[in-house]
């Protein structure tokens, strides 16, 4: 399906700069852009590629002021990115989406499953699970028994939902991640050998989660180790038993939360981030890449970094300098000896 | 089901501090403590919450005095912790236990399967496999061809185990934790390009082992990668080819140790530590979250932490000053200037 | 079955050391060797156990010169390690392949599937899926519709390929990996409410690619995320939407590469890396474990570690000095201390 840069500009309110019968039927990125296709510029990394991408339409910013020319019809907009997500959704919803339970799936005759749902092949529902009106239960995944699943949640293959977890509205899990497995409680006796603390708590997830592929949200030891409404988890992170996440927090790839920790809400974690146990994190800390957080976070909204972390700015120059260590230390050394020179003239 | 605090006490061997006839029927954590519950007091962190929670019996330690007035009812005991642990083991053993081959799952006629063992839709059990007596397999679970799992060993939907390796007696393998998948050996030619070195050998488990969920352990080239008796192992985790891990060690989650290196008896590792190739860890050792190791530690019972390691004091005085190395340099550059000063004068 | 060291040595063209007919059944450590095992020795680490080993045979370097007496026959050849790969592919090459298609996998009407293909019980193949020649798809792995998989590929038990991926010849790709899940894609909001951008693009994996297990490489918000030919990738390792990893590269365990960063051929990441989204690293980059690499690296060949970057050999040196910064900062004080007399004479 075809559309000219007028009826794009049109639904995203832009204006459009350059032919509005451009035409195009896909959407692709500004260095790899093809004639018919639609690009974006939004990132100023990628400016340079404007001026030579082979795109006919590219969705601008409206503060946008081309510096050379341009082959492409230009779609001004408030916020290109916002604008390029709403095209991006127009097509995701475009497509066939899965409806129906498959006769290879095992579902428990105690298992209730609402409206317009969709299980797939060899999924498996246990005793007194309930799931919610349009919610898609992708092949091969395990939901346990007595877990409540919302409406319009997606649970992908292979995903596994431990017992009593409970998961609100229009959550996403993607698959391999696994939800309720037993928190990480030993106790060590006097010849330290390791006793297992039973984890009879459960996992809470609240509305418009998304949870990445491969990652890992404990159960509690006791009560509910909690995912407020709107966090957005990503790939391979571990959250431990007892861990709260406010809400609108972010937290990327390969970050781990410790036990019992509260984060607090709009926070961002970068990935590779450790927190570690009994900790509060304020609300809107930002920590980079690969940061370590060993003590609470009591003031708000600070931009932290390192291993233990302090002001991203101070860990900016402190590293700065770690890498001409060795130039500091000769400098203090040839000091030293020119002391040594003026005590003697002394 | 209810219990009094005296019926309690008596059970734990410990001594009631307050009204004996105070009942509960659910445990909580300190700090969320309802009416109608027990919770416990162990981590000194959590003390001032001891003086408001609406809780009706807390665990406590023998030698912890109140230092206010405590609306809850204390049993005192020796270990508040363990103590605790018992009463979870109670609450847990008293859960309904699955039982039985589901007619869903897919079982090798070679295969061998203990009494009052559980095998789940949709597992998969392969040639020649051998499954102790009361052992578990959920659902999804996949058991390669020639396989030996214990009595009594719990392994968790989708947990994949593949072909020959030896799992013992009590292990708990929790979901998505791929045990024998191929170490990463590869040897490249003169042009860059890798060949594979197979891996034919297997990964064995010992006794009262458990793993969490979305860990790896890789089977060895050769001879077996070694997980020891009564060690426990968090999420996320990387153990790869001919690694051994010493008995009672423990691991948090995150952490990888590279090929072929040895980890003695009775360590712990914090989370995201990595440790490198070919390297022994003498007994005792302790590895702070996000250390790194890089040579082997010879001298047992250290304390460790940094990326390569060294103390763990001298880690946290070196970071300390990492944080102020823009104040030192500033403080050369201006002792510099003294000194120019002075030979001028001089 | 058994082999004399004359046997084997014509196989790997290699020259007896000793006794010609000694003979071999299986291989085994150098430092685990029993009689009848044959062993290697490569890495100058293991130089030691070669005097005392009890295998009968080892293969070694063509400069090996024995500094002691060496009980087994030696078997010289070019590259021990090498020659030990041959010697295990002949083993693995012995044993009995997987073949068929079971009829407890769910299979599309749709799809297509090459000639002498394996495919495992509780496997799900979707609608229009294409599948070569030899392809082998374990038990319980999940292959999305129209996804292309090439000849002699090996998806093993419970790996996740999602819609629209595609896959070349002679791929391997370990269980608990999950290709092609969304990308980590969110804008936010006025009041910090995140959106989802729909992640439309896929994953392409060229030909020879090896990667383990619970892996994730996320498909592309637009176009592709490409791992390109001969490129080996580790255990949970995280490829973010619209990376590229050039020819031939590795990377070990647990490392992860942000959105859109372009990885350049022949490179090695060590475990635990991290590289930030939106840059280029230059063909041939090492960088060692648990490195930050957070700007592009334009120079290739180097050799770089810490967190940021910066040149191998600068890193040990700035941590050497970095875990004696407070004998630096006592000598600093003392120094001032030093200037402060001398200005008082003076």
């Amino acid at each position: 399906m075809e559309f000219t840069a007028q009826q794009i500009a049109d639904f995203l309110h832009g204006t459009v700069f350059g032919n509005p019968s451009a035409s195009v039927g896909d959407i692709s990125k500004i260095e790899e852009g093809k004639p018919g296709t639609l690009t974006f510029l939004s990132n100023p990394k990628y400016t340079p590629h404007i001026y030579s991408t082979e795109a006919s339409i590219v969705l601008v910013n409206n503060d946008f002021e081309p510096e050379g020319e341009i082959k492409a019809t230009l779609i001004k907009v408030e916020n290109a990115y916002n604008a390029l997500a709403s095209l991006l959704n127009l097509v995701e919803q475009s497509k066939p989406q899965k409806r129906g339970i498959d006769s290879l799936a095992a579902i428990s005759p105690s298992a209730k499953i609402g409206e317009f749902a969709y299980v797939g092949a060899y999924a498996v529902i246990g005793d007194n699970v309930q799931i919610g009106d349009g919610a898609k239960i992708y092949p091969q995944a395990y939901i346990g028994d007595n877990v409540k699943i919302g409406d319009n949640v997606s649970i992908y293959a292979g995903a596994k939902i431990y017992q009593d977890c409970v998961i609100g509205n229009n959550v996403t899990i993607h698959s391999g991640t696994v939800v309720g497995a037993d928190g990480f409680g030993f106790a060590p006796d006097d010849k330290g050998v390791y006793h297992k603390i039973p984890q009879i708590g459960n996992v809470l997830i609240e509305d418009d989660v998304e949870i990445g592929a491969n990652s890992c949200i404990d159960r509690a030891t006791m009560g509910s180790t909690i995912i407020r409404r709107g966090v957005k988890i990503d790939n391979l992170i571990q959250i431990a038993h007892n861990v709260e996440v406010g809400k609108n927090t972010v937290i990327a790839a390969q970050s781990g939360i410790a036990g019992s920790t509260k984060i607090g809400e709009g926070c961002v974690l970068g990935g590779q981030v450790g927190v570690s146990g009994h900790l509060h994190i304020a609300d809107g800390s930002k920590f980079g890449a690969q940061s370590g957080v060993q003590s609470s976070v009591k003031i708000p909204n600070q931009a932290l970094q390192g291993s233990p972390v302090f002001s991203y700015m101070g860990f900016m120059k402190s590293t700065s300098i770690f890498q001409k260590l060795p130039e500091l230390q000769k400098k203090i050394n040839e000091l030293e000896k020119e002391i040594e020179r003026l005590k003697i003239k002394d």
